[in-house]
Formats: structure tokens, sequence, C-alpha cells
């Protein structure tokens, strides 16, 4: 049987864990050597195919690989890039096929989220509309967990963790200091129109007035008297107001909150700040002095709390996306299934990958409680198998040890390509 | 011998281990029991003592206490509230003793940093200026490393761990995004007049190119040019810019970069925002695309990712507290002294409050990097040992978990006092 090459990728936002599926994808093609041959790694994501900039994965150690494993961000880059239609764009397209050919590249595996499942939907459609024999494997990750048919994102279980310790813990803190002191602590999370992290950060507490007081969603339109007498009773009954706001809180008309001008290279208006200026109208409605932390890319990158749940299923559909493209299913996703939600079980199964790319999967209306400032127990149920398990990294010197990859350059062996 | 009770309060800006060392007084006054009575905690620091707002420890189990070394925040509550001299202000000192002797209180543990350091050198003046015989311990603590004498504050080896470790993880994550998206990265952590913090945030790397790039420390006067410069660098050179920057980095005439206009109760101004500020100036001067966290209480909070080394010598400081009080050493604090770098080891000595407190330590000029955007070795050895180990706490259902406690009130024997 002839063996061919396999393209991998990492697109969009990184995560804490979309290296574990580069782990699950590597290691899983090296097991099948006898049917795959080597693995190239795009240097960010698709442009690396596109400019041939292919890095040699045959050598790094097995050691190197297995560290990927504990590794946060993208070890081989990220890009934001979408390719355009197929009908419109054929040219980059044919540049594709040119460089897989190259390389003797018939295996296309891209670790992303929703418009990265667009990117590698239209790569799928290589086979069948330009003829070129590539099977096409889309492995799931985002953070913001809004990917549609799985049941949950990879890498978003890691950030739920990340964010509902983290509230725990500085909920605390405040808790200590309000009797002469702060009064309200606002934390903004990420999101941009799915309040799934924000959701996560109500897992902190449970109880009648156990932090945080009150979760602000990009799914409830933001009411600036309503939250302020939910802030000013909370300090009231409890002594200190604790918020997990979205960076995509918006008003009725759909303005955000916090809108710093700027748009992403996928035309998504780049948030921020969101904390800041809710903090300032607390302070400036009700006079209460505050604290906010803005978590951002800590957040996403925070592997050394890592949910067990998350690493064990960022590999999984890793490896299972190699399994797939052995058995020919191309423009395929490997996707999360819930079995149980206690004691919590899955599975992976198969999902087209047509109807996964470009869909975002907002929170039921059902997961938010009736007066949208906090989450019903349905959302809680299915919160919590996600954060479960510890997978603390190994620590060298008092730091995350992380992987070091020789990441060699394949030699070119076609004239350059403009993007 | 009479057996007496003691007080035991927090103050101050809490850390992710100040409840380890009320452990470690509170453990050791148990096992002193044939010396020492009960412990009173003081509800919000100073001023239980003063509303005679005690809670009584002796209600607390062996399990609740000891899980107070892996609980962050203050679990009694904390203040920022000074004593006024004791010459002006008498009825707060006689009020002081009032409670002490109703409560049978002679030992008194006052768990803090600079500030709290001069309330509890104001305390100790009890046995001499007034007559009560009162012997009063300063247990020492703060985030901000500024404490004298002592070689590092209880706390800030955590804090340092946090966000060595968050820079590194958040570094990963821009190098990933660099190619096609954020170029600039900017961390600001806590650290109003000393850099020690962001200096910690060095740690993250070593060898040329590895970020941080940059850090802003607040005994360097800012210069605009030279940052945008340095940023620029740091980007044509490694295709982004890492910088970690202390919430009090300050112009050459001694204004902050961000100043949110508001005060605390002890007069200091309250800082906040710098990172969006130093992001916005480089998206002006150079257009880059950023990212920016300000971790605020995360960081302090952080007890998920404490220093082993810090946990135990925060216990240790505890315990020592109440061993030179049994030996009748009032007005001391015990201070951690450096025994060498490597092998780390250490001792804890008493030291004379009196030249403790009101004085901030400042990061010696040596250990910053001549151009003033890095730390020198001579810092690296002194800040490594700090962050060494792992203590990761208990986890519950995917939480760590805290310690519960009852916090049942000491019934009240005198009349109200107003503050």
């Amino acid at each position: 049987m002839a063996k061919y090459n396999a393209f991998y990728a990492q697109s969009g936002g990184v995560t804490a864990v979309i290296n574990a599926s580069a782990c699950g994808v590597i290691e899983t093609c090296r097991r099948e050597s006898d049917r795959i041959g080597k693995v190239y790694a795009g240097r960010s994501g698709i442009i690396g195919a596109l400019t041939e900039d292919l890095i040699d994965v045959s050598q790094e150690s097995d050691d190197a690989i297995a560290a990927l494993r504990h590794t946060p961000g993208g070890a081989f880059g990220s890009c934001r890039y979408k390719l355009k239609d197929i009908e419109t764009h054929r040219a980059q397209y044919e540049r594709l096929i040119e460089v897989f050919k190259a390389h003797d590249i018939r295996y296309f595996f891209y670790n992303g989220g929703g418009d990265s499942a667009d990117t590698c939907l239209k790569v799928s459609q290589l086979s069948e509309k330009l003829g070129y024999p590539l099977t096409a494997i889309h492995v799931p990750k985002t953070v913001d967990n809004d990917l549609p048919i799985t049941d949950n994102s990879p890498g978003f279980g890691s950030v739920a963790k990340y964010i509902a310790t983290s509230t725990r813990e500085a909920a605390l803190d405040i808790a200590s200091m309000c009797a002469t002191s702060t009064k309200v602590f606002v934390l903004e999370v990420m999101g941009r129109h799915a309040g799934w992290i924000a959701a996560a950060g109500a897992l902190a507490g449970s109880g009648e007035g156990e932090p945080p007081h009150m979760v602000i969603f990009p799914e409830i339109a933001f009411d600036r008297a309503a939250v302020m007498a939910r802030v000013e009773e909370a300090v009231k009954k409890y002594g200190y107001c604790v918020i997990v706001v979205s960076e995509g809180a918006r008003y009725e008309d759909g303005t955000f909150l916090a809108d710093a001008g700027n748009t992403d290279a996928f035309g998504h208006r780049q948030l921020g700040g969101v904390a800041p200026t809710l903090a300032g109208m607390i302070k400036q409605d009700l006079g209460y002095k505050y604290h906010w932390a803005v978590a951002d890319y800590l957040q996403r990158a925070a592997r050394h709390l890592a949910s067990k749940t998350d690493v064990e299923q960022s590999y999984a559909v890793g490896k299972k996306a190699v399994e797939l493209a052995l058995e020919g299913k191309n423009a395929m996703m490997p996707a999360i299934k819930r079995v149980s939600d206690s004691p919590y079980e899955w599975s992976i199964e198969a999902a087209p990958l047509a109807e996964v790319a470009n869909q975002e999967k907002f929170m039921p209306r059902d997961f938010i409680r009736e007066d949208g400032f906090g989450i019903t127990e349905a959302c809680r149920r299915y919160l919590t198998p996600l954060i479960q398990g510890e997978d603390f990294p190994p620590f060298e010197n008092g730091l995350p040890k992380v992987a070091k990859l020789k990441l060699a350059r394949v030699e070119r062996k076609l004239p350059a390509f403009e993007l």
C-alpha cells in the first residue's frame, strides 16, 4: 500500500490544550507509520501550506511530541486567515495542490474553531472539485465553546476551570477586604458572542450568597439600571459583589459595552475593556470602591490549571482525526458526544464538516437564569463534568516545563507564492 | 502559670498564603495550650479589636484550621485601617485595653505589611506607655515584597510564581498568533512603588529573545520613546513583544501612567489601567495590534499556584511569632534570613518592629539591568529560590477546596465603640 504524508496546522485563537490535539494527531500518525509517511506541520496555519513553509515533524523526538500535551499556545504557529471561495480564488487552491503534490501530502488535518472549519471545508473540496485526492479532517478547538454538533469544544473545559477557580479565589480576597475597602470586583472573561466562559465563572459558587453574585452574558441585553440594582443588593446583603462579565456584553441595540474600535483579520471587532467600563459605571452610579481584572490571554494559556477531561478530549479528537482520515472520511470533524452527565461519559463520533463551518452555538436560554444574571441547574449539570480533574504539567525550577521543538523547515521545492 | 488568651488579626491587602500564617499561629497556640488559652481572631483586623468583634477560633475544628493552609484571602477579614498616634488618640488605645482586659488577652499577633506593622508597633506600646501587659508580634505578609529587614516577604513568592508562569504561558500564546494577528502583549502586575512583582515576570525566560522582552519598573522613569524603540526592536527581531508592566509605572516627574484618581483608606492613590494605557500608546506610535491583561486580585489570590517555599515560610513566621511571644519578646517581627542561595537555605530571626514599620524596600539598582528594561543575574539569583516548589491545594469537583469556618462571635462584654 502506498504511503502518503500528512499536513497538520493550527488556526485561529489558540488554547491551553490545542497542542494536546497536535500530540494526538502526531502520535497516532507515528503509530500508523505503515500507512502514513511523514507529518508536515504548516508554520502559521494554512499560510504554511500556501507559502510552502512546512515544518518537518519527523525531526522531533518522541519526548518533544509527548511534551506538547502539557504545552500551551500553538507550537507550530497559528493564523487568522480565511480562504476565499474556490470559485473566485482558484489560484490559491491550485497552489495548495501544487504544494501537497510536491510533498506527497494526501492527509490534511486542520485544528481550529468555526472560522477554521470553513477553511478546512474548502480544502476538503480539492478532491471533489479539482480532482486532487486529499482527505481533510477538522480537529475542533475553541475556548469559546461555540462549535455546533460537538457537545463541547476542546479548549473550553480548561478555560472554564481557570475562570471558575480564579473567580472563587478572587472572591475570597475581596470578601476579606470589603469591610473597609473594595466592595466590588469585576472579572472580564472572553466570549465574543457566546457566554459560555462567563457561565463557567458561576461554577465558583452555588449556595445562597456565594460569589459570583452576578454573571453578565452577551446573550442578555445589558440593562444598566437592572445591573446597578443587583450590585447594590449584593453589597447590602453580603458586604461585597463579585461580577463575571463577558467581553461581549452589549446593549439592546447590539453595541458592545467596550468597543476598542479595531477589527481582526476575520472582520470581528476587537473587544477589551468592559471590566473597567463597568467598574466605572458602578463607581459613578453607586460610589463603591472597585477592583477589576481582565484575564485576556492568561485564561486561554493557563495550561498549569487545565481540566484533565479537556486534555483527554483534546488528545482524543486528534487521534480520532487520523483514524477517520485512514478510513477515507473526507470533510469530517471528530465531535464529542455526551453519553451521560453523572457519571460523565463521552465518546467521539464523526460529524460532517458542512454542518459545522460558520455556525456558532450560543447558550440556550434555559441555561441562563430567568433574571439573566446567573446559570440554571441544567447549565451547571452541563458544565460541571468539563472542568473535572487536574493535569498539572511537570515543573522545573519553579515554572511549568514546555516543549522545545526544532521546527526544522522542509526544503522548498516550488517558487514563492504571494498571499 | 497563668494562661492568657491570644488575639490574631489580618490587615492590609491579603495574599494567597496569609491564611497559612494564620494556620501557623493557631496551630502553634493549640500546641502550647498549657501556656496560651483561647485564640480570638479580630473580624476585619484591628477593627475587630476596637469594636469587640471577636471570633472564637477555639470553635473551629483542627481540620478547618489545617485547611487554612491552602485557602487564599483573609479568612477572618482584613482591613485598611491605621491607628493614629497614641499621644493624640488615647481613647482608641484605652478601648483596646478594655477589650483585651475583658477577654483576658495578653498576646497580640498582627498579620500584615508595612502599614500594618505601624499599627502593631503602636499596639506594642500599650505595655510601656499605658501599663497593660501585652506582647505584640507582627507577622509579616505582603505581595509587594517591600518589607525591610526580612530577606523576602511571605506572600511574594506565590505571586511571583503566578506572574512568571502566566507570563511564560501567555507568551507562548502570542508567539503562535503573531504572524497574522497580535504583535504585542502587555501584562499589568501589582507593585505600587516597588517593582518586585514585575521583576518576577522576567523569570519566565532567560535566553536571547525569550519573553518577556521588556519589564517596566516603577523605579525607572517611563520614557515613551525608549519604550517604543524597544517594542519595535522586539517585534522586528522576534515577531512579537511581551511586556510586563508594574501598576506603579510612572514618568520622571512621578505622575503615574495610570491614575484612576481614587485614594484608598491609607491615602494611597488607587491605580489601575496602565496596561490599556500602554497598549494604546503602542497602537498609536507603532500601529501594532495588541492584547493586554490586568491580573489584579487574581495574582494575589492564586493559591492554586502557590510557591511551596512561600507556603512554608508563611507558616513558619506564624509559628515563630507565637514562640517569640512566649519568650516575652514584645514589638518584634519574625524575619526571613537567607542563609544561602543555592541550595536555598533560610532561617527565621526576630527583628525589632521599630525598624520595620513604615519602611519600603525598593529594588536595588543593581537588580535592574542597565537599560532599565530587565533584571540582572543578581536579581535572578535572589528571586529564583522564592518560586520553588508546588503546593497544589486539594481539588473537589474540579475546583480548589477552601476552608469553611464557623466564625462564631465571642459574646460581647462591653458597650459599643464608635470608630
